[in-house]
């Protein structure tokens, strides 16, 4: 008869790994799925400063290389490979990956991460973790009393920017219209923060290197009416134009809102029984490496419980 | 005029070291408050295993000296009293400590944490760590294939005891009373395991270490009918008689369970504007440092919106 695992996980970042480590060590049949390389996002994060236990900091790479390590001590198996479709009947669910395999399961785990959207201009990649930046609780304190730019205008734009207030020298907000999306109390206080310059009718062409460093040195933006072109001087572009959870293959399986976050209660269950899901995909107000691990460790609790009661695991 | 914070945390275990990292590294103007010394149950932990990036694991005192550190380095300045009472008016609250002080702030965090209720015999403090534990995801997996006692009849014994039945080779389930006070379906799978033996009505007399080590090696076990004793051979004793959360000083002020626990919404915000919560001393499913951690970090960020909202905080 074909293999039943305990549990599956989809997607090998801070939440999958975390979860790995919870339900091998708990001696769980389980098998994680990770269609690129493990760590997601955060594997091209140059230093993370408050994954609390590291008071140096540490280096994305580094944090999820000691995960896998982890892991793989506790009896990690995982697949390089996509997940493209999941099936849950009442007990036991179907994982179907790129290569048409099956595999099945009595409780999934989706941890398959958000990415956030670019701007897809020249300077952007290759400047990631070198001043470019899409988090600033993240990366703010890193530029205390500089001059920093905010590209976007929806809430998360102008609460980040507000935040960076709080840090930077001087923030200037760009934005491709005249006026902001944002909440309007938020726009008051945008409006009345002297630290706060905000350019609208502009859009970002490039980012540019500062002169013999590998880091940001300006931004050209453009006026959307006039063409007429320019440079600011800044030693960071934190880019909040949105973020896409990668939920695709999940929208007629679970409960998503409307911009593809997966819906879960506080214990990470979804809208279906035995699917649980934790980290970036899921819907919540808050997106760190730190978060992301609780709840990775929740999930495989709420699991067990799961796998106790309804397959009568133990 | 009196200083006003933005926020002070009370309590100096995982999730507030980590409030005050995500706090401070952010600006926010805070104050951290332990009545004991900073790290709460976890100082007293020989090894945790599974929190995420320490792949050969952590003592708890070295993880909490890391936390500590980093809070310092980003600025985290604490005062080691007691906070006794908390008033919140629709702004500005007010923190009492122990010794009268009051301290002024606009937001509230607390994670005061909770405690494990001991059975007070000897040999239960003097061998913690080192086979007494009071949680099965943190030390089962360190007794596998061996023999364990779990004490207690209520659902969460019962649940840690099928769990251990993955990992150990014996479980041997003690209680008090003839009958369990576990929900039927949990009493139905402990009594369908072949690896869980129950002895009703025993009560656990002394903890003893095994000879020349320093280390459990048999539990004391006394029938309440008859009060004939007998030791029972066994590496591990995981106590499951309750836990009661710090949150006696708030009563109040915000709600709580009828145990103790402080009723939070996802974002940790508890049922008066401003007060947060995060860590053990919450309502919820799962205790862990990660989920403490993950929580903490959470709180701060309400908090953030909380100010930027209300206090135009940014």
């Amino acid at each position: 008869m074909e293999k039943i695992y305990d549990v599956i996980i989809i997607g090998g970042g801070p939440a999958g790994l975390t979860a790995a480590i919870y339900a091998c060590r708990a001696r769980l049949n389980t098998l994680l799925f990770e269609k690129a390389s493990l760590g997601g996002q955060v594997i091209i994060t140059e230093k993370i400063d408050n994954f609390p236990g590291f008071p140096e900091g540490a280096a994305g790479y580094e944090l999820i290389e000691n995960m896998r390590k982890q892991a793989e001590k506790f009896g990690m198996e995982a697949i390089n490979e996509e997940v493209n479709a999941i099936t849950a009947d009442k007990h036991i669910k179907i994982i179907k990956t790129q290569s048409g395999k099956e595999y099945r399961t009595s409780a999934i785990l989706v941890t398959t991460g958000a990415n956030f959207r670019r701007l897809n201009i020249p300077g952007e990649i290759e400047l990631v973790g070198k001043g470019v930046s899409y988090c600033a609780t993240c990366d703010g304190p890193f530029f205390r009393n500089q001059d920093v730019v905010v590209i976007g205008g929806g809430d998360a734009a102008i609460e980040e920017a507000l935040f960076l207030t709080r840090l930077a020298k001087k923030v200037f907000v760009i934005h491709r219209r005249a006026q902001l999306r944002a909440t309007k109390i938020l726009q008051e206080h945008l409006f009345a923060n002297p630290k706060i310059e905000f350019i609208g009718e502009h859009i970002p062409v490039e980012i540019i290197d500062a002169k013999d460093a590998n880091k940001v040195g300006a931004i050209r933006v453009k006026n959307v009416k006039t063409n007429e072109e320019k440079n600011i001087e800044t030693k960071a572009v934190f880019i909040f134009i949105g973020t896409d959870p990668n939920t695709a293959f999940l929208k007629d399986s679970i409960e998503l809102d409307p911009s593809g976050y997966i819906i879960t209660d506080e214990n990470m269950q979804t809208s279906v029984e035995g699917i649980f899901a934790a980290g970036d995909c899921r819907k919540k107000l808050f997106r760190q490496v730190i978060t992301a691990c609780g709840e990775g460790a929740t999930a495989v609790f709420a699991a067990e419980k799961y796998l106790e009661r309804v397959h009568n695991l133990g």
